[in-house]
């Protein structure tokens, strides 16, 4: 048997007995495991150090170097994350529903764990423990397979999770780590229905990619944000300067950054040149539609491709749109559903704005930056969901959950 | 472009416009429908006979030609259903979630259509007017690609009701039927990514096996059901004996049947033969382990296929237990997560069941017969999902909708 299906077979088999722990059980599990990794960080340090030694030899980026990289701090953080984690409130069992039928059987729908977890992501350690405390928080069991390049702190942080769990009431088999690091084991999980309930990405686009259509066990895709901010005529200027400067400027290698603002041509000649002066500033490189470059002066046309791409980077599409249909026509076209937000003083157009984008989280006069559980009060995520299944934009604990229904009756037959 | 694609693409662009429209103007256009199909019941009863002929030519089974088969009062029984979807409550808006966070922006979490529904089913014409009402209703656009059996059937029941929508508030394009009869239609419906939101499969195993294999697109699976009811040594033997004769013999080609009965060895002796002989009164065919065949006498023996089949007719599997765990593990190995019963006076035993089982509905002392939207109370289903993410069970309006988060404020950024 292949490493993937047996160790997702040994979770498999500990999914009942995960089913079974109280919150109290799990939280003392994640408190000891915290504790663990505090405990013992120059371990993981040394293990880290192969893999940042690993990472220089196959000259790595200084960039993906330093995501990779461990040290006390980052360590107290990862655990100071886990006991965050201890503190959610546990949306295992949680009655949702419960009703009565004309029959006398009593019907309620309670959330339950979903089950094994298959995890797929890339080189950052940090994401090892944080999808390990979430899944054991909400009764699953994970399958782990992160990057190669951090195979060594990931082996390590693992052992020492497991180590922590022997003396709980947590089975240790609920967290496996695959460590086969050719993609062939990528793909073995991405098949594995039976075994595994749900695939999880995060990472890249080409990652991302792959899971969606290999994939067919059911996916939660977390996927790219192209997202716009669109200045409408009556907006409060220094106000949209603001959120535009704060959506591009201030994380633009995470998803609900923005990649383009749309401008309304009402205001365009006399606003454009004070709305996008802070992102010139912080040398944001502007790339324009024609009416954009008329106002801009010198700077390089925005072509179908730009419009498409998530530069992750200090790079802005500007277009100048007729009003607000030609925003939302252009966000239909070029969105990918992600964060979208129009800056405006016009009661009906932000009504129609947040009723008629369709996208995970749709804001008025608000920067695009704030999807993301931690900003919506859910504690730490898993990630944010850009599909329109399951869980839509931050996921919090009551993604990680299924729901079943309980009958209870007095011998009651359908007729 | 191909007719799938193409045909995908309108349903898209109709997509806005559906998601606009007040629950008035929904329910109007469903009863104008309603009315059409009654109206125009002989256009539909002749276009049937045509598929009835190609069916007879082909040397089709008397039980298809019967599911196929359309009369006045099949028709009545369609239209009445899509009254019935009238009066359903319209999940489409309904607000989750509503807090506001300390920096003063509020938050709200709606339900949202998904967008375009891909449909893909057997000969069944009902189920093109059930799925187009139930899409329709909430607020989604539907691509339905029926059986080739039935293709004349579904133009003609489409062209009445797009005919129907032509005067009311709806997009005549927010329903598409896929006419090309070539499997390759359906493999191409998905990989639609960007043009279809989610594929909901309604048919028999292969069918399903090939859309979960396949798609892309994200899934809802409503898969097969291999159930069970066990009864515990504490059980109320007639109460026992009227549930699973209920759960067998009721209604044995659907999901929701049970293949295999589980009896505790404590009352196996005593009971078993008192238990089974209401079925084989029924002519239902009896296959047992080896304690069962001591017991009951000259049947054939089940086999571990046997245990893994959904026989969906008049035969059942007999297993004598040690007791509740091992018909625990008999459900973990062999059960398909739909419904499972217990049988039992043991409050502990129950709750363990209800507890332990991993299943879509667990029973207590009632009959797995009642895993059924209507049976729930939900009005219509669209189907039963077997699969653990989005909806699981019988899948009323609501799973149909997504959520979109809706975040409004006053100029707040993160800082």
């Amino acid at each position: 048997m292949s490493e993937v299906r047996a160790k997702a077979t040994l979770a498999q088999e500990a999914a009942a007995a995960m089913n079974k722990l109280t919150t109290e059980q799990k939280n003392t599990a994640l408190s000891a495991m915290a504790d663990a990794l505090t405990a013992r960080e120059e371990e993981i340090i040394a293990a880290n150090a192969d893999d940042l030694q690993r990472g220089r030899d196959n000259g790595t980026s200084t960039s993906l170097l330093d995501r990779l990289a461990l040290n006390s701090e980052r360590i107290a953080g990862i655990a100071e994350g886990l006991r965050q984690i201890v503190e959610l409130p546990d949306p295992v069992g949680e009655l949702l529903e419960s009703f009565q039928r004309p029959n006398g059987m009593k019907v309620e729908k309670r959330r339950v764990p979903l089950g094994v977890i298959g995890m797929i992501y890339e080189a950052r350690p940090n994401v090892t423990v944080d999808a390990a405390g979430l899944c054991l928080k909400t009764g699953n069991c994970v399958v782990l397979r992160g990057g190669s390049a951090a195979l060594s702190s990931n082996r390590k942080i693992i052992e020492i999770l497991k180590d922590a769990m022997k003396s709980t009431s947590l089975p240790v088999d609920a967290i496996q780590l695959i460590e086969d690091s050719d993609r062939a084991s990528v793909n073995e999980m991405l098949k594995l229905n039976g075994l595994l309930d749900v695939v999880i990405p995060r990472g890249g686009a080409a990652l991302i990619r792959n899971v969606v259509e290999n994939a067919t066990v059911p996916v939660i895709e977390t996927g790219a944000g192209i997202c716009h901010v669109f200045v409408d005529d009556t907006a409060d200027m220094a106000m949209a300067a603001d959120i535009a400067f704060n959506a591009k400027v201030q994380r633009p290698s995470v998803c609900n950054s923005i990649e383009t603002l749309l401008v309304h041509r009402d205001i365009a000649e006399s606003q454009l040149s004070a709305l996008v002066k802070p992102m010139l500033e912080a040398n944001v490189e502007l790339r324009g539609c024609e009416r954009a470059k008329s106002i801009l002066g010198d700077i390089r046309s925005a072509t179908d491709e730009d419009f498409s791409t998530e530069y992750n980077d200090y790079i802005i599409n500007v277009k100048v749109v007729d009003g607000l249909d030609e925003a939302l026509s252009h966000i239909r076209r070029y969105g990918t559903k992600h964060s979208e937000c129009i800056v405006t003083e016009t009661g009906g157009h932000a009504g129609r704005f947040l009723q008629e984008v369709d996208a995970a989280a749709v804001y008025h006069n608000v920067s695009t930056r704030f999807t993301d559980g931690f900003e919506f009060g859910f504690g730490a995520e898993i990630g944010i969901s850009t599909q329109k299944l399951h869980a839509r934009g931050p996921m919090g604990l009551p993604a990680l959950t299924s729901t079943k229904y309980r009958i209870t009756g007095n011998g009651q037959i359908r007729g």
